[in-house]
């Protein structure tokens, strides 16, 4: 019965830590939608929803086999395709199918970063491709170097809950994304605003993830009895408080500005940070990680605009540089192997090669993908649909029935379209 | 020890469980604010606290001793009023406070489903009083049937967590009342706007509802060391997910149109359809049962329409239809027994009898109390208040003061409001 | 291995309890940008942004070790800062961190309190400071006298989940800023509006909240074998349920009005009633408390605008008020000493001395505090900046590039706010 017992116990864990994470899929559609224009709110919440869905089951169909599947020479897995077959690297003492719907929540999760760095440009048919081969092939093969037993997992890779695996690979596949869609028409003149549709969506969406992201870190030592759990769970609560304060203050001390949306991304950027590191670094250096993170985003947002790379939600900012920072950082202040508590620089050395090869991987199987449906079904919208938003092009909102007169009904569909159409 | 931890664990879990549930409620509030007029989103709003508040305490006293008390001839309950008194099928390891709390909150997401089809037309007390007969008496009857050792429990009906306890009887009640209320003035001459106040609101409550759903599936194991906990879990993500993308895809191979709330609506259709199957059926299955229910709810909301049933938020559709499609795929998918497995025709034709005598309860006993409400309190409201809407019209939005110039306030109340006032 | 199962399951149950209360800020965040005028709706989720990230940090440093460290004279804490050294009172079979986590986001609730009453008009600077102080030591100390060994702990107080530690301290606190700041111009010659920028975001505020209230007082047990459990968490709901129904049914009797404000309210003052008692009184008394307080709330709404105390989003009324009332129904319904039980009059002696002291505490340190504040760094923004709106006055809702036309794109940028430029 103390098995059965144990066994019940991490079951509960995983699966509630997994619904958790699912429902941050909620936080990414509000924070998204919360971002971009209002005449695109319902298109980028479209895109969301095939992470959800779509990624959910390629992740089933093939991905979670190439991910946690018997090793190919630490490169891919062989088996567990459509829940069947082997699962080598299964956590004692839990059940198959709870391992499965963490990691498929994970999977989802990585598909999201990239769906805010393709918004208000991208053709459905295309983004929905792109979600399969993100949640079948890209995500589960890196995944599976360092969790699966793969490769960076035999040299020593320590990436806790997946600041690279998940979001330097996620951070990086949004900048190849977004390079090859190019800019939205007139992002570089201004005639695009950048301005919040919804200060107040995006933020419900901020504290969703904040939320989840308890789900994400601590439901990753996939025991309910992992000695880490506690401190695990205090690193991610401080590292986001620490990010999201430096994300409000930096702006209003170089700019006498309450920048909403940078402490928003400067929190997300504190999680995403130590996400690496949750259960290798002290409380005091989770604090020193997400404060630093804070630091980055503020200098990564203009950065990324320097570059000309159109990011609706700072996808990039947020994800692909905290990411990597929250791999570095493991290097720097593991309180085992880590440089600042005497471990020298091998640790920081295999970090560093671990994140330059997620980064290779993500940024050009991308690259690749989206060069390829360029090619053959067309990744980008014409210009009319852009100029008029997606939402009514896709006719997204369009009700039940058929609405005759779409135009008239329009004006009364969105949240706060009411402005333009009233201007 | 051991005991005590046995017990402690499914507390936590069931208490878990019951609280993801009546989250939902927020689900439904969001979901159905979005989906109707801007009009007429606060008077949605209290019909969904109506729900949670009366619906609770109605339940309490009485409707869960109807439903969990010592069996009178297979039909009813009779003990366990007001949390006194034996309840016979407690299970074992579990405090009767926390089944008590799962189990209410599963009464209020009964009487939920109600709430949308009378959207926008019903008189507040009505709705009151319908929501405490629901609560009290007609759910948990229907309840005792299938899981309180009634008749239906004895003939083998097999409905692991309510896709016809809560979804057929709510849907096919939903469709009793809004038969009895009637449409919308002017709903068929097309001057009611069917499109969504506010999709990004809408779904928000679809992200909530899927969130709770893992509550409201994996807590119907009651126990932590279920065997099915994991497979529970991971079926009612998979057919989610599979009835999610069928539900947007299909609109867009059919109309060319990204169909937003169909695939909302076809994802609470996959979780409507697999509730009664999780524990019973393989991943497989379950992604087959989700999809088909992407197909019906495409297919139920035109017939609806075409019946000229006014439903304003589709839960005839998604509830009544995929509900009765979820207890029949239990008789075709289920592992041990189902038709597919070699089980042959005996437990589908026990499902079919199951789901008929729910769909006529229901159905016959909304339709019923419908009609005396009318005859009594009246049900609908003025043809004034439905035009100008029923948030001016209930003065529900207005502040802590009395809103003296309440014509001007009023603009500036509701979310997308300025719309109207705008045109 | 039975030891390290009982840790493991109380880990897991108080670190998703902790995750529930800290989601509450997401709600505290919607409830209150609902509740306020739509030109403000940025600035108090920033609000809220501060209490969740500089809170927690103020927390971390100084706050847990004087409300947990060893006790000195009854008065405050000495050890455990920074979560270094001794931790007294740590209950058995708990990682000190999941216990961090828990109190850390009780810290946070009680400044969010605040947050609400100096709504629209306070200075950001100021504001962060008080944070800081809340968290820091007048939270902490009042905690310490109560749960971390004090002088009301050894005269017997007993305050289950914070009705009297957190809500009567919180509430308090929000009168005595809420007065020193003073009201917001014109507030009662009525050009403010006091109608809700947005009922249903406000709704779904609510929705988080009670969602999180589970974690709140269920989790308050500290531990998943507790025997209580089941009956917090049934209490919890009723009496919910109870407070917003009758804060729904009130204002509808006498005033013909579905005043869905107050119906919210009801519930939240149903909640902040039961958090005292909810482990030491019957679900009949439950229902008793939580209707009383949905009476109790209708009543102070109007006596704190009488007082022309300026609490746009009814904090005083809420939380003050049934916070108070909490404590004192523990010494009346109590089944272990309660008045009601024939206990006497000797736990309400108690209760009410508690009250006191808690209620001096919090409303006298707050008042000292603003006035420090008022007259340093300053609490009142300017004329002009209330006028406008803090969102545009705080360039809140810029996008990541200066708004150039900041004028043209404001219209656009937050829900609702198109109605005052359409009008």
């Amino acid at each position: 019965m103390l098995a059965a017992l144990a066994e019940g116990l991490n079951n509960v864990w995983v699966v509630l830590a997994a619904a958790l994470v699912i429902f941050m899929e909620g936080g990414f559609g509000l924070l998204e939608a919360g971002f971009v224009q209002t005449k695109n709110m319902g298109s980028i919440i479209l895109k969301v929803w095939m992470d959800l869905t779509a990624g959910s089951l390629a992740f089933w169909f093939v991905g979670f086999g190439l991910m946690y599947g018997a090793d190919r020479a630490g490169l891919f897995g062989t088996s567990g395709f459509l829940l069947h077959g082997a699962i080598p690297l299964l956590p004692n003492a839990l059940s198959p199918y709870a391992f499965w719907l963490f990691q498929a929540a994970f999977a989802v999760a990585a598909i999201s970063i990239v769906s805010g760095a393709v918004a208000e440009r991208m053709r459905p048919r295309a983004y929905l491709l792109y979600v399969l081969v993100m949640c079948a092939v890209i995500y589960p093969i890196s995944g599976h170097w360092v969790w699966g037993g793969g490769w960076l997992d035999k040299l020593g890779m320590r990436d806790f809950a997946g600041s690279g695996v998940v979001h330097a690979v996620g951070g990086w596949s949004a900048l190849a994304a977004a390079l090859v869609l190019g800019s939205r028409r007139g992002r570089w003149t201004g005639s695009v605003s950048t301005s919040p549709a919804s200060l107040t969506l995006a933020a419900a969406g901020c504290f969703i993830l904040w939320f989840g992201w308890f789900g994400f870190n601590t439901g990753s030592t996939l025991s309910a009895t992992a000695p880490a759990l506690g401190l695990v769970a205090v690193n991610t609560q401080l590292a986001a408080a620490a990010g999201g304060l430096v994300g409000f203050v930096w702006p209003l001390l170089h700019s006498e500005r309450c920048d909403a949306p940078m402490a928003m991304n400067g929190g997300l950027a504190g999680l995403v940070a130590i996400t690496a590191g949750c259960a290798f670094v002290s409380p005091l250096s989770a604090v020193l990680i997400g404060a630093t993170a804070g630091v980055v985003v503020n200098i990564a947002f203009p950065l990324v605009e320097r570059w000309r790379v159109d990011d609706p939600v700072g996808a990039v900012a947020v994800h692909g540089f905290n990411g990597a920072w929250g791999v570095l950082a493991v290097g720097l202040f593991a309180t085992q192997g880590g440089l600042f508590s005497g471990g020298g620089l091998h640790l920081l050395g295999v970090q560093a090669l671990g994140l330059a090869a997620l980064s290779v991987w993500g940024f050009g199987a991308t690259w690749l993908c989206f060069k390829a449906l360029a090619a053959t079904v067309g990744i980008r919208v014409s210009a009319e649909d852009e100029a008029v938003g997606l939402d009514v092009a896709w006719r997204i909102h369009s009700g039940v029935e058929a609405d005759a007169g779409a135009g008239a009904v329009v004006g009364m569909d969105m949240v706060g379209m009411a402005s333009e159409t009233a201007s």
